[in-house]
């Protein structure tokens, strides 16, 4: 085997020769890199853990799973409003299969350098695939977007499209059976981190999530942290044009729908609670998403999601992502 | 199954509560966590995996387990010369097992509370057993320690130990048997980062790195960087009684004995370079550890490692830690 670990991070990870810049003192190459956080800033950090057979088919395209790993931690900083700055990339491989990565690390430079995020450290390691990826970002000191401040009569708004992911996937496991299914497929594999309208959401909303574990768990999450309940208005839920038409093609039905969107899993989509007021702000000043308005935060102090559609009640069971839950 | 993915975060991950405190801003229970660095002051970040029949023995004490993931990370920060401040974890794990995440967080945190280290953030994921962690620090701006500064006839001194992690992997592995070979896989299996060492360091020695990775290799990136050469004389290498009791009784012979000391992995020892005037002043300040000079940088220009015992040139094969390299 020709390549020692070392010449694997020289190879694949020194795709940027970044020192002295982006914020980056010292970069890949030693016991730790070192970092400066601008006066006035705060250091936004996550993680997230994708493993194989379990977030990604062991076949996915190594393109889009590393544009994806990548993607999946930037959501997590747009929901806090943050700047994403720096990432590392800790990675665990059977074997070194040089194309495999050439095409990982491809996909993943492709988004790291549209967001001018640098690669500041790594780990690779022998074992079962998985990549663990911790990412930072800088915000405004007091001025992240967090769950806890949604408010009574904010309005819900969540960017995009919701259920498109939750359906290619349930394609892929052939639990579905659609004529446009690699529309799907290709939104579950092709993940888009909202960066620039968290960070327009900065000032403007009251609380913010990413809904990477559905909508409907995610959604409780703010009403959990700001005490408070939520009116659901389902006949507003932003559906794909594929998704109206296997619904109108009766290739879905109306029930599996409704789960795929409110509680299927991968959208990574933002959702957050801002007042009617700063609502109409921010759409003067991003024009670039789809915002629709899903609902609207109430007084109810049971921290419960009513859904309605058409102003009929409606009874859904809650089952967002969880791992460890079957 | 009684336990969810957010249950478990919950149960065994919010062990402390600190909001406010410790630079911590925002902890556990958002996106993202969120902190703040002191001025004058940089981040330090490293990451490192741990995967169960790589790095460790799937039947391992979780206890020890969790102690052990977090030191290997604080080693890196100590190489630097930082302060530990935060850390995150991600564990993959095939199932949820209360006694083992039990035992397992009861280690991490014994090392984390001990250091002052809060847990900011992580993941929980079903898959093949493995920990990924990414730990945080502080170092006073343009103080850290870095790999290129060594200079000519500076002394190359290692702390604590070496060896006893390698010739304890090995009886683990059944390669050797000693008749105190417990002493040696107690070594292995529980490593303590040095932490007051590193940050003594600061200002006085020209080069640092941890020695996990193999002395040999690890001093080799330190003259890789700095653009010399080193003489190590390993009759000063510093080792265990035990070590030298199973020499003097012929249980090992004397080239595996260096082969464990100079390429052994798993030492989590700090090796640095340091004017002898500078050395001086750190034995004064810094007593609770030993201290052995083991060689000198000199001039030599071709970045080599001149082996010698009692005078005598000795050559021995380079086989650092590699995880791909077979």
């Amino acid at each position: 085997m020709p390549f020692g670990e070392f010449d694997l991070i020289q190879t694949y990870f020194n795709h940027q020769a970044v020192e002295n810049s982006n914020g980056v003192y010292l970069g890949i190459g030693d016991d730790c890199a070192i970092l400066d956080i601008p006066v006035g800033y705060q250091l936004v950090v996550t993680t997230d853990t994708l493993v194989a057979g379990v977030h990604f088919f062991d076949d996915v395209d190594p393109y889009l799973l590393g544009y994806k790993s990548l993607a999946v931690n930037l959501s997590d900083l747009a929901a806090m409003g943050a700047k994403p700055k720096w990432t590392s990339l800790a990675i665990t491989l059977p074997r070194v299969d040089p194309q495999w990565l050439a095409e990982f690390t491809r996909g993943f430079f492709a988004l790291a350098d549209k967001h001018n995020v640098t690669l500041v450290g790594g780990d690779t390691t022998k074992g079962p695939r998985s990549i663990t990826i911790c990412a930072k970002g800088i915000v405004k000191t007091a001025m992240a977007l967090q769950r806890n401040a949604a408010k009574v009569d904010d309005l819900i708004v969540v960017s995009g499209i919701v259920g498109d992911a939750a359906i290619g996937l349930a394609c892929k496991l052939k639990q579905l059976a659609l004529s446009q299914q690699d529309v799907f497929i290709a939104v579950l594999e092709h993940t888009e981190p909202r960066i620039e309208l968290g960070e327009s959401l900065v000032g403007l909303a009251s609380s913010c999530i990413d809904i990477s574990d559905g909508l409907i768990q995610d959604l409780s999450h703010i009403l959990t942290a700001s005490h408070c309940s939520a009116d659901i208005f389902v006949e507003k839920l932003p559906l794909s044009l594929a998704h109206k038409n296997a619904l109108n093609t009766k290739q879905i039905d109306e029930k599996s729908s409704l789960n795929y969107s409110l509680n299927g899993g991968d959208d990574y989509e933002l959702l957050f609670t801002i007042a009617q007021k700063q609502f109409k702000l921010l759409k003067n000043k991003f024009k670039t998403i789809d915002l629709t308005v899903i609902g609207c935060i109430i007084k109810q102090k049971t921290q419960q999601i009513n859904l309605t559609k058409n102003k009929q009640t409606l009874v859904l069971p809650v089952m967002g992502w969880n791992h460890f839950k079957d």
